[in-house]
């Protein structure tokens, strides 16, 4: 049994949730159905979720609610429609949504959070109407009821053990659940959403939890992309990729999937299946644990903006036993999280999302490291992007770092820092950011689009 | 102003000594003479230094030390005669040696230093007697009344800030200073040696003390090359090279300067030039702060073999604010010492040398790493090289990261890790050790024998 999530764009319309419809029910298989809030119908739609915020903000300044709240009930009212739908479902949604725009206000990160989990919730009600309404037997289920426990954690909820074990007795349901995603309830009731691309979170949580044999992750795209297309025209489809790789692609650019969302089905060992909701019968990327076969060195290419290098040099560095650590940790005490630490014998380079400093936090650790360490030279540089190739085993493959320094050489781009471990699944260059998408179509050249394959 | 600095092979026999003292006489600024200890004359002869922890061992153990002594006292004795020198001299020697047996044997260490440094102080003694001899004004210098306060840190010690001070006023001395190398002394009057190299350490601090204009290192090779003549063929003389290229070089595999023993010129800002005491009027390599000039990009190659890689992988292993630092204490309070870092998302490499490792101290960084950081695979792996290219600049020469990883590809060889770093004067290659002499070839080829120069 499988269990299909849906996102945004998938459930953006009365069009789309009719795709979804005949999706899940041409398998039977696909008993758990995760939604997520309408997303945007074209280009310069506003998503519900964004909807939703414009009214906890203004009902958080105590101005009037009613047309930012009617601009949600439209989108709703809108689909109902175009699904065929009497009105009591959305009596049940504007219901939902007056009553929440009532909460207590004094804690505002919790006022919003609930108003936006609004859109997920009652999309998820609606979509089970629907599905009823043709004939697909299905229930809503709210994780409050279904006990998706989660820890009290604004924003970046993450879900208990207990989560896991509540939510395995939803297979007792002998209809089509249809379950919302994006947020749980800490023990105490409270309302508290997942990080970034939450539904996929939610997805992952109930797929590990009901032992899916396969967790499907629709989206708008027939499959995973070995290269970003806004940059390399064209590029081939990814049609098996293991957690590792998807995990080092994601991280580093590749938006398709949040990296967190993978922890249960990764631990659970459940495949996952990115498909299209707009072409179903696509084969789509599968994502497993081990791929089987010999495939070409490299299964994606990202690439990612937006890094500093914090370079630290002092005479006799590597006499020093704990340098290195003691840099960490002031970093570490600046709440700053790294990404590598390129070393030469009396240098160490800190590489990291730069998003993480301000003016403040860089001249409080340059004073630290020179002052704490002794160091004779610190400094930041900025304006860095990240080109990491990934693949499993590209580490026995002999001159791939070769080829791929080679490819970047002819960009006539330098290459600021290389890092390639011991046994790894990526290989990554630091390049000034002005370089990144010339190498990233250089290096896409060299692997993919070349008549050769290393 | 200069302070030379003549090694074991340079001082081994009166032929060698009276070499020294035609290339002092050659150039009255050679105002510092440094010695060690008479090294070899021929590939199986023994230096002194060897036969005096003969004879120390057996007075350690109270055997009959007549044998071992006589034959310490047969090569001063050989060089003395040679040199044309009466026996008062000899009977100095004798008369130290024999002191230096009765010293209380309770602390072993100590006992061993002291008639270890013996070596480099007779030595001291017997050339000041000849340089004044043939009309070259000399006095012998102890460190002991010429201030060289360390600090008690046996083998190991470290020149006190004092002992600059102290050693500064040896400037008011008219004629030549020959000043033993190895030793000093603490403040209470202890006997310590310095570390490995340490003649070249005592020949640093006093370069620095006297101010003096250049340091120069007088050894039995023309100059350095730019890669082991032992696995390259004919290597290329280096001219000039940085105190960080030099360092770079000499601490993976070129043995010619012992790292530590730049420190106190660095500081100071002073050049060191290294020549031939068998071929005074070669060039010889100079080392300077900054090199001047184009250059090829690539100044040396070096290879050093006994690298082990801990390696240490966990799922969302990047999310953890600290893993890294947590990591490095760990290997920091089993006293390991580290090189290099490379890091993927989920998993992270430590380089480090492998004489450092016990079977004790493998499993038990294993089970804390498992247990501490619930770290899902650490394991080790060993017999790595490491191929270090060191060039000023090398940074900025776009290409030559993959000239390396071509030429290395080129020898069939797979590269295991690459370490470039933000801002260095090197690029790291770790390799498995049976390939790192094809690779120190291919890669002299590339860098240095091709008559393209990048």
């Amino acid at each position: 049994m499988k269990v299909s999530k849906f996102g945004g764009t998938s459930v953006a319309s009365a069009e789309q949730i009719k795709k979804v419809a005949s999706i899940v029910q041409s398998d039977p298989t696909r008993k758990f159905i995760v939604v997520s809030a309408p997303g945007k119908r074209f280009d310069s739609d506003k998503k519900v979720t964004d909807l939703l915020i414009d009214l906890a903000t203004v009902a958080l300044n105590n101005m009037e609610v009613e047309t930012q709240l009617q601009l949600v009930l439209d989108r709703y009212k809108e689909i109902a429609k175009g699904l065929g739908l009497e009105q009591p479902i959305c009596d049940v949604i504007e219901e939902d949504l007056r009553q929440r725009v009532l909460i207590d206000k004094s804690d505002k990160e919790f006022f919003i959070d609930n108003i936006k989990a609004s859109g997920e919730d009652n999309n998820a009600k609606l979509i089970s109407t629907y599905f009823t309404s043709i004939g697909l037997p299905a229930q809503y289920v709210s994780p409050k009821t279904a006990g998706l426990v989660v820890n009290n954690y604004p924003e970046r909820a993450l879900a208990l053990p207990e989560a896991y074990e509540n939510l395995s007795k939803l297979n007792d349901i002998n209809e089509i659940v249809v379950f919302p995603g994006f947020f749980g309830f800490t023990a105490d009731g409270l309302l508290r959403t997942f990080d970034r691309g939450g539904s996929d979170i939610t997805g992952s949580i109930l797929a590990a939890a009901v032992h899916a044999s396969l967790y499907e992750n629709f989206t708008d795209v027939d499959s995973v992309f070995c290269a970003n297309p806004r940059v390399v025209n064209d590029p081939m489809e990814i049609e098996e990729i293991t957690y590792r790789e998807m995990r080092e692609l994601s991280y580093a650019g590749f938006s398709v999937f949040h990296d967190e969302a993978l922890m249960p089905v990764y631990k659970a060992g459940i495949p996952v299946c990115i498909k299209n909701t707009n072409n179903p019968s696509a084969t789509g990327t599968k994502i497993v644990s081990i791929r089987k076969g010999k495939h070409r060195p490299i299964t994606g290419i990202s690439a990612d903006s937006g890094f500093s290098i914090l370079y630290v040099s002092k005479y006799l560095m590597n006499r020093e036993i704990g340098f290195g650590r003691k840099l960490l940790q002031i970093l570490e005490e600046e709440n700053i999280s790294y990404e590598h630490t390129p070393s030469g014998l009396d240098d160490i380079s800190v590489i990291f999302r730069s998003h993480q400093l301000t003016t403040e936090n860089e001249t409080r650790i340059i004073k630290r490291v020179k002052e704490e360490l002794h160091a004779e030279d610190v400094h930041f540089r900025h304006e860095f992007s990240m080109i990491v190739l990934v693949g499993e085993g590209m580490n026995n493959n002999t001159g791939l770092a070769a080829r791929a320094a080679t490819a970047i050489s002819r960009t006539g781009a330098n290459i600021e820092m290389i890092n390639q471990g011991s046994s790894e699944v990526s290989l990554s260059f630091g390049v000034h950011r002005s370089n990144e998408n010339k190498i990233l179509q250089e290096l896409y050249k060299e692997f993919f689009a070349a008549v050769t394959v290393g």
